[in-house]
């Protein structure tokens, strides 16, 4: 089983990184499913149906959500029937879409899909460790293929979720931070891990913004507007090779493509 | 001009691995400078006077310190004097130690060396936006190498302080996450950049310290203890070369040893 | 039904005040029930046999906890069976004590405590909101009278909930910031309402602790040693006369006693 | 000399509380001075040309500030050099506007104002306690009546404060929460104390804005728009005597006025 997971796509420069990157991806790694985080797609901040109707478009199958999902308004006319789009699992009983899903890939093979935010500096959603303990069982009677997507900031919160799944799910890829991390490994039991994958935009930025009104934020201390980027784009992801018959993790290899 | 730079190192297994690996390292790179930081040195938090010792006698050059550098009541003993130990420079007037130093090498160029905290999900330091502005001019003085530990917790205010010091600096290294991050650039001006050069202790661990309490902590919301993990160990490090003439970073390369 | 509700008491001068002043509160306000939140009353943090044992032979009926519960070690060995003990319900499942009891007076009215924790600058516990809404109608089932003691650190959080709850407790009573609010109130359905109701314990202090420390850790950033003040007392409280037939509060009155 | 202090106005109602009801206040305690808190005067957030003037027009002196101060872009337009405005005077270097004044009032006695911003759940300012030691010195040359707003969160910071300006300052009194505080004191060398005076505005909302969105917020985690609440209102207030030879406070009284 191969998959594909791109990290956070920000706004127009990420779209067209995705349009322009993922055909030659495709060729060289045959992806039976393609994921990628769309916290980000319009205009830096949250999705609407016309960006996610781009990325899917554009070959993504499935899209994970983060904090931001909820920056666009257009979302809730889309999320609830939207079958293709996961947000965070943790947020409270009732809230519009689904945390979890279950993909059918061209083979046999179904793939367990779930997102999930973190809660150190971050808002105080349901723990994410103990939605895991309820939503495993549900998808493993299914698939033993699980991919979670873990939208969170720090990094012992998102090492500690991996270890604590290792054995139960495929992967657990972080996403948020934006900067991709060189620790992507294989724990014991078969759970591909890495901490984060980062993210799919512009190079010359900081996290997918223009660089100035942020460094001015910081040194001033005054409310700025923030502004997505222009330049080269960079591709962030990750590459799975997963055992369809036991949900182990055989490859994990980090991707970085830079275009101008 | 050739430095290593070696990210957290966690109590007894990271001083381990320096000791043991800290050789062939020095015999592939022939490193004129070996900086490290070294705020976890003691038992996961804090350094003394024989931790710090300790890591001077397996090579260290220079120590780095962070936001645990006053875990260990000893440090109050010897930072005054000990000329070989920085700590974040932002740090409010009156702070024992000293924020940067001038350290010289065998061959006749100095290296400037300083030390920062964020402040982004961390304690309400000066800036250090405008402390660099402050203290690069004084240490330009001596020397065109120049070397900053940017101690900080996010991703955006790293890549921010890395853009707003590009051509002032010869290289600005993130620490603090004690995850290695993949996006280590040289930036336009020449500056060397890493968000985060990731941690030197414990594989398999949270950031140095055992498993099982940290997971307890997040599922249980009790207090728990903290402990150095045992079993293998890695290295987490840059390489940077520096034009000594101008400071220009002419390579920056990620450093990962794994060792049992 | 006549209720007494003490602040936060700190350390061996917050139990003082209470072992000297609460025999002529009594007198004055002749309570069935006297509540008090004890996360401070060992030391300044946590609680354990001997200082709830100590409140107990003093008057307390019933104590509340907060943040502080688990800073006591022996907390663990009575928590458990002691039934007029409450911690935060909001904790996680299967952790040690419970978070609401119902009291039995002298009288007939029964009278149900909920302990509940915030979670804007606090640790992400269960939502505040939807646990009062699983608890309070098992509660009202024995009783109408239901008094929750709302341990959180923002004024907006605090108010949200009181008026979440108006007309289905008989009062909502802050706990935490150990500063008394002037904003006692009886909501239009009859909730008793107060941001905080402060602590029992030093005057001349900075929540129950010495200032030098305090002031200290401000100015230096350094890390200090937190002690309980000494001087005069001063214990905060605020009195509720409610209806038993209903619940509903019909004097909400704040109680300030300073002693030498 | 005889001071009255506004807290936070919030909007059209607390805008209209000041028209309504500073006039008896006036008759009642005859101000030379009249200050407030003018952070939220415009909409709830941030100030305008045409609020302030409203407010100056309506017989307030001298309008403090608080994080809300940049919400309103108009403010950039007019903050450098209207002089009877101050911003938290440690906002960095370079920034608009002034962070203390000299008031001048009919009586001879000059009255110094300082606007500081705590730290402590906000965001990473200069340190206010050494803002202090810089600006006291400053304003102590030309009166010794100094009146200091400081907007912050935590109870602990601001006390901290208060006990650290005694017997430097006639009066710190505490804004930013908008819930009043029932500790108003003389800290022993004749500060004035209070750790928050409260906001003016509407009394049936959640610091200012309607309940509902902010109670949304709360149980869903989703973005709501917040508003300002209708109704009745609130002014919040305290009224200090001091003494114009040495500056200290000989009274302090809490004001609450309600009206429909
Ligand atoms: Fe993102
Ligand atoms: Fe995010
Ligand atoms: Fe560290
Ligand atoms: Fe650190
Ligand atoms: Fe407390
Ligand atoms: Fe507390
Ligand atoms: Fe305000
Ligand atoms: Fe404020």
């Amino acid at each position: 089983m191969r998959i594909l997971f791109l990290g956070d796509i920000v706004g127009r420069p990420g779209r067209r990184a995705v349009k322009e990157l993922l055909v030659s991806l495709r060729e060289e790694y045959a992806p039976e499913l393609v994921i990628a985080n769309g916290e980000n797609a319009a205009g830096g901040t949250g999705i609407t149906r016309q960006t996610a109707d781009e990325l899917f478009g554009a070959g993504i199958d499935i899209l994970t959500m983060g904090n931001h999902v909820w920056d666009q308004k257009d979302v809730y006319n889309f999320i609830e029937e939207e079958k293709r789009i996961v947000r965070p699992a943790n947020y409270p009983p009732g809230t519009p879409g689904r945390g979890y899903l279950l993909a059918h890939t061209q083979s046999e093979t179904k793939v367990g899909i779930i997102n999930l935010s973190g809660r150190v500096y971050m808002p105080p959603l349901s723990c994410p460790f103990r939605m895991l303990d309820e939503i495993l069982p549900l998808l493993r009677k299914e698939t033993p293929v699980i991919i979670i997507d873990f939208h969170a900031e720090a990094t012992s919160e998102k090492m500690a979720l991996g270890w604590y799944v290792d054995g139960r799910a495929s992967a657990l890829i972080g996403t948020h931070t934006h900067i991709q991390t060189a620790d992507e490994r294989i724990l014991p039991q078969g759970t591909g891990y890495i901490t984060d994958v980062g993210m799919t935009g512009p190079c010359d930025s900081i996290l997918g913004v223009k660089k100035e009104p942020v460094i001015k934020k910081f040194v001033t201390m005054q409310p700025v507007r923030f502004e997505v980027a222009g330049g080269p784009v960079q591709l962030n992801a990750v590459y799975l090779q997963i055992d369809p018959d036991n949900g182990r993790t055989l490859i994990i290899k980090r991707i970085q493509i830079f275009k101008n």
